[in-house]
């Protein structure tokens, strides 16, 4: 059982233009509801965490997002607000929720999950971040590795170290050196990482998927405070120097102004990059695998999906696949929908009806300003349609 | 050269459920302007019948739409606008037309010619017109038949005297007698009819295009108004009497009174039933054949490969068929609309920017009211959903 107290840390952040025009600049995706179920990304991230914490959890969030985040959060009991004068990428964000722990309590955990990310099963969950905090307590950067069931190419990877004990990397990147001194103290269920992959080609991650070894990466990290801050100021000394000189002044007279002047000039640098990968190759890393139903909900195919499987399929036989003439709709919404021989997802905030008429796998969003219908094979080609919404002087309703 | 004067009657009817929510009840299509040159499908018509007529055309639609229309038409000297209470069908509107013309010009041709078709070559439309009002002044109600492009299901088919002479029909239906009496002064490029054919089956107009003596049914009729008249006196007398009462009292103070009081008596049928198959047995019937690019524009799927012909094709190669990663998007209305890798028609009425992603062989129709996203090959389903509007209590929409 672990012993140190447990802090979540929720980076809120992400311009999530692959789910537009759902998503907005001004209201991006962690601040929407995409399961139906009345409550946001957000909102659920915290349902979850709330139960495993010893203080409330800290949501780093975007200066122009905090009024809105603190709305769906409810009361500073809940959770602390931490609003970012400018986004600087995840690594400052979650550095600094880490000084602030680390201020108060010496001796904490924290532990960083994305505010956007869909995951089913709770109990298991909870389990996985359990036993991540045993292997942060012995000093290691943890991370949650998800057990892929499919060769995604639109995540990174988390290799472990072999089931059966040989160490061999899958391809010519040097071994780390053996186990770090605290390996023997690792809980049963972690392992320690070999190596970080970025988004693999799919030849690449049909092979990651045949030797058993690799993970998805989800960006969940556990780690002691004073573990993340000490190791980082080793890679990037002047970003833990400067979120530690934040922490300090915080609750000060000086606060914001201590937070304006360094916040700027702090290296805007994922975690993955900062961290993640330099104390892998050091055998400073462990993963918990896990499989607790999780996804990034990254495009409309991933929303389509999820909607499918959330809801119980319709039609008698209770199949998931219904006939092609018999309309497999999802609604997301206050649309009204009427369909003939579709299957499609519709996210509908008007009061327009809408009639669809032998489709395949096709996603509506129907908004006031913008309308999107995109084939969900295609998803992730959304980006490229929002990024010149600028260019053609439509940058308002980005 | 044909002798006797000519009037053309064109009927602005039908419900145009194919293309809602672009067409309503209140707005059909024949008041639309389907090909974005400017002008509705019936100003289209008006323009193609004037230049051939000796009287202004005589346009015959719905009550509820003779306001619309008359604004359309611009003024009494272009076309004369006849009002029906209600929908009887073909038969009665143009027969009504035939009587109001037999009145003022006894010896007079008409020629009925739907609202809402397209026909690409006015030349070829006007020297096949020629053609029919030759052989309508020896007698004969003529159609114009359209060479069939394809084996079409949803047309109706002309079945003429066999080219070689050999008048065998393709299946067991009696032959008609010998050439009526008047046969001989049928202008070389006429052709006594056999049959008229419902729409068939696959097959079956795989057959008829075979035989080389099958032509589209376009509804197109050229015939001596007496003529008409006459022969409708023969087949349903209380219809040809109720019209020409409806006639005699035109202009009169009684007029509206006598034409509230007969008009929903007659007998609601269209006039391929009451008339052109009846004849047709008899040998009374000739046809034109003709290739001036027709097409009903029936549904969306029709309509869309019109926009695609009407327009040259994009990109440096001219080519017609744009490589898929090449967005090929046809636009109506005012619509702004941006896509990627799609193929798509969009009829967008609101201010709303339109994102398309991925999409092939897609129809959409953005009103404030109403969304429609269709397959095109699915296009003749929207009737079902058109249909059940009313049982929805959505009945507004149509």
């Amino acid at each position: 059982m672990p012993q140190a107290p447990f802090v979540p840390v929720i980076p809120a952040g992400g311009s999530g233009t692959r789910l537009w025009p759902l998503s907005r600049r001004a209201r991006p995706k962690f601040l929407l509801d995409l399961t139906g179920e009345g409550r946001s990304l957000l909102q659920s991230t915290l349902e979850r965490l709330v139960p495993l914490a010893d203080r409330p959890p800290i949501v780093v969030t975007g200066a122009v997002h905090a009024a809105a985040v603190r709305e769906q959060l409810g009361g500073q009991e809940r959770a602390r607000v931490v609003a970012e004068p400018s986004a600087r990428n995840s690594m400052p964000a979650i550095a600094l929720a880490a000084a602030l722990v680390e201020r108060e309590l010496p001796d904490a955990i924290i532990g960083s999950f994305a505010a956007d990310h869909l995951i089913r099963d709770r109990a298991a969950f909870a389990e996985a971040v359990g036993i991540a905090r045993e292997a942060a307590e012995v000093g290691y950067l943890v991370t949650l590795g998800i057990a892929p069931t499919h060769p995604a190419t639109g995540f990174g990877y988390i290799e472990r170290s072999a089931v059966d004990g040989a160490d061999a990397s899958l391809d010519d990147t040097p071994l780390p050196p053996a186990a770090p001194p605290a390996a023997a103290a690792l809980p049963a269920a972690a392992h320690p990482v070999l190596r970080f992959v970025e988004k693999p080609e799919r030849e690449s991650a049909e092979q990651f998927l045949a030797t058993g070894r690799f993970l998805w990466n989800a960006g969940m990290f556990v780690v002691r405070a004073s573990v993340l801050l000490d190791e980082l100021a080793a890679q990037i000394p002047s970003l833990a120097a400067g979120v530690r000189e934040i922490a300090a002044a915080h609750g000060t007279a000086s606060s914001q102004e201590v937070l304006e002047r360094i916040w700027p000039r702090l290296t805007a640098i994922s975690i993955d990059h900062a961290l993640a990968e330099p104390l892998a190759a050091d055998g400073k890393v462990a993963v918990v695998p896990a499989a607790f139903g999780w996804d990034d909900v990254g495009d409309f195919a991933a929303l389509a999906r999820q909607l499918r499987e959330n809801s119980s399929a319709p039609g008698p036989s209770g199949t998931s696949d219904p006939p092609r003439d018999a309309p497999d709709v999802r609604v997301l919404g206050s649309a009204t929908v009427d369909a003939v021989s579709s299957r499609a997802t519709v996210y509908g905030s008007t009061d327009r009806h809408i009639a669809l008429v032998g489709l395949d796998g096709i996603s509506i969003v129907d908004t006031e300003d913008a309308l999107l219908v995109l084939a969900d094979e295609q998803a992730q080609e959304l980006s490229t349609l929002v990024a010149r919404l600028d260019q053609q002087g439509l940058g308002r309703l980005r």
